[in-house]
């Protein structure tokens, strides 16, 4: 085992690198056509950046089953468990244009301004275009996702779980919306809505490509649990950073949860452990709030041991998504893939 | 031949017959399930009635394949072209799920407040609920779409049809939008406007059920053609409707469309008739204006010969349409088809 900055850049590389690939592929499935206003506000979140976490644990996946590397293979071209080849690259590409659909209708429904820096896609275009950009991605994954050239019972299987990760993911979405206006949330529930809302996507990000290539159904199955685990813990790391990141690092105002008075794991460990979180912050807006009020409520959360909480509950995810991955063969890819997941919950934003 | 009124009775009977049983599957297929204020919403524009047109095609075009009737077969398990049987029903749920998640957004980017006589979905509930709403009913269709038993390439080749369809009504509804803004639109760019927002699911309609039951590809193509033609002349119809039929009955404003200043292939006629048409109508808003605001502005239409024009547009369409059916066997529900498209443009509303 190698010291932590050595396992980081080597996890941050091996990122990077797939990142790079994915970038260069997005043009190429949503080319920028008629009307051109539609297809510029559809890839303008999606060229402002982004860490592509999600298509790199397709491409890492896929590279493990076929105990192939990013250096050596064609992903367009990329060689399944029979003898067919299946454009993995697509599927990737697939997984991060919902991404992308979702944060977009997200900003609208939580009338965000800002995202990864840049104005929102209803603020930089208007509510309409937005709408209608989210629902162009929404579809050009679904047409993307059928181009992989799979075998059409593998295509069937990969929609599917495509196309209900996004119903859940709509039903996470509905759940998180509803909990701003209930005193009350349970931390199943809460959990629950965090595995619709962000988890599913890390699974079906993992277990696409075991479908696409044909692996066996007990390998698709803990692949898909390895991204729920990892979704799960790296949506509870994001609540933590709102707290601990500066917003310029974060690209938005930081305690921003805290000011809209939304539930996380940590604030209803704190609620259990007496705190008034509903007091924790007075300012009513994002724009209000200043910072010495957000370092306040940082410290009595964690006086509470509420983030630490919320780190050990992240930490528990990532060993239980990281045992998964013994269906894999033991290779880099897979060390990859387990050094990503502790990644997720290390890194600074 | 028999005589028109017949003949009217005789489609509608049919489209009835077709109606209830959707009507019945529709919450087989779409369940208020948790999280429960997220599924009301969902169904809300699909409970509130609707001919459902779209999905009546489809079943005609599978029972005239089949050489069935809606007595005599289960829709559920519906006989193939081969041995196998197919779920059809599903299918026709999902074109009107499709069709209902565009008028939910539709209805938030027009800022329209009444629906099939009922509250918009966003004034119903809210703007957050009616994006969500519609984002669920999206991935439900393609959920369904992929629960109709259909062998995995037939449903590959559906599941295309589906995601290009929606892409399209995006890009129509995208330039449609644009046309509000500009001040001149080419007959053209309108009647592609009109194909993209509309036609094309009339067009999956009738092509899907090909499709899954095993149709040759010209069939395929010639009922795509078929719907293609009909949803165009649907459009150009409820332009027309839009001007001349009261409000009450509409379940809106008559003349929003003046109102609003949207280009239809009335006003494009109009216009190059010399008719200075954004001064038909002072009224700023739909609220403000009177019924004899609009009857002038529809006299003024009719003078110009432009309501005439729309409406043998429409017909012309409807003709060639009829003529492509006839890749389907001679028999009763072919015969529904044709009556179906005389009757998209000879309905009152």
């Amino acid at each position: 085992m190698t010291d932590p900055e050595a396992r980081e850049k080597r996890v941050l590389d091996a990122v990077k690198q797939r990142r790079e690939r994915v970038n260069d592929a997005i043009p190429e499935e949503l080319p920028i056509t008629d009307p051109e206003r539609l297809y510029e506000a559809s890839r303008y979140l999606l060229d402002a950046g982004g860490k592509r976490l999600r298509p790199t644990v397709l491409l890492l996946v896929a590279e493990a089953l076929a105990d192939a590397d990013a250096d050596d293979v064609d992903y367009r071209s990329f060689p399944s468990l029979n003898d067919s080849v299946v454009d993995v690259m697509a599927a990737a590409v697939s997984v991060e244009v919902i991404q992308s659909f979702t944060l977009i209708h997200d900003d609208i429904m939580d009338d965000d301004d800002l995202r990864r820096g840049v104005p929102a896609v209803h603020r930089e275009y208007d509510l309409e275009t937005a709408i209608l950009a989210g629902d162009t991605l929404y579809s050009m994954a679904f047409e993307i996702m059928l181009e992989t050239g799979a075998p059409a019972d593998r295509t069937v299987r990969a929609l599917d779980v495509l196309a209900s990760t996004c119903t859940k993911i709509c039903e996470g979405q509905a759940l998180d919306v509803e909990f701003e206006t209930r005193s009350e949330v349970l931390p199943e529930e809460y959990l629950e809505m965090v595995e619709h809302k962000t988890a599913v996507l890390y699974g079906a990000s993992a277990c696409v490509p075991a479908l696409l290539l044909g692996a066996d159904d007990e390998t698709v199955e803990q692949l898909y649990g390895y991204g729920i685990d990892v979704g799960r813990a790296f949506q509870i790391q994001d609540d933590v950073l709102d707290l601990t990141v500066p917003s310029e690092q974060l690209g938005k105002q930081r305690g921003s949860d805290l000011v809209e008075g939304k539930q996380t794991l940590l604030t209803l460990h704190a609620r259990n452990q007496g705190v008034d979180v509903d007091s924790l912050v007075d300012a009513e807006s994002v724009e209000a709030v200043t910072e010495s009020e957000i370092d306040d409520a940082v410290a009595e959360l964690e006086a509470a041991g509420s983030i630490d909480y919320a780190r050990e509950t992240a930490a528990d995810l990532v060993e239980s998504g990281k045992d998964r991955l013994q269906v894999l063969p033991d290779n880099e890819q897979r060390y990859l893939l387990e050094q990503l997941a502790d990644y997720l919950i290390e890194r600074g934003y």
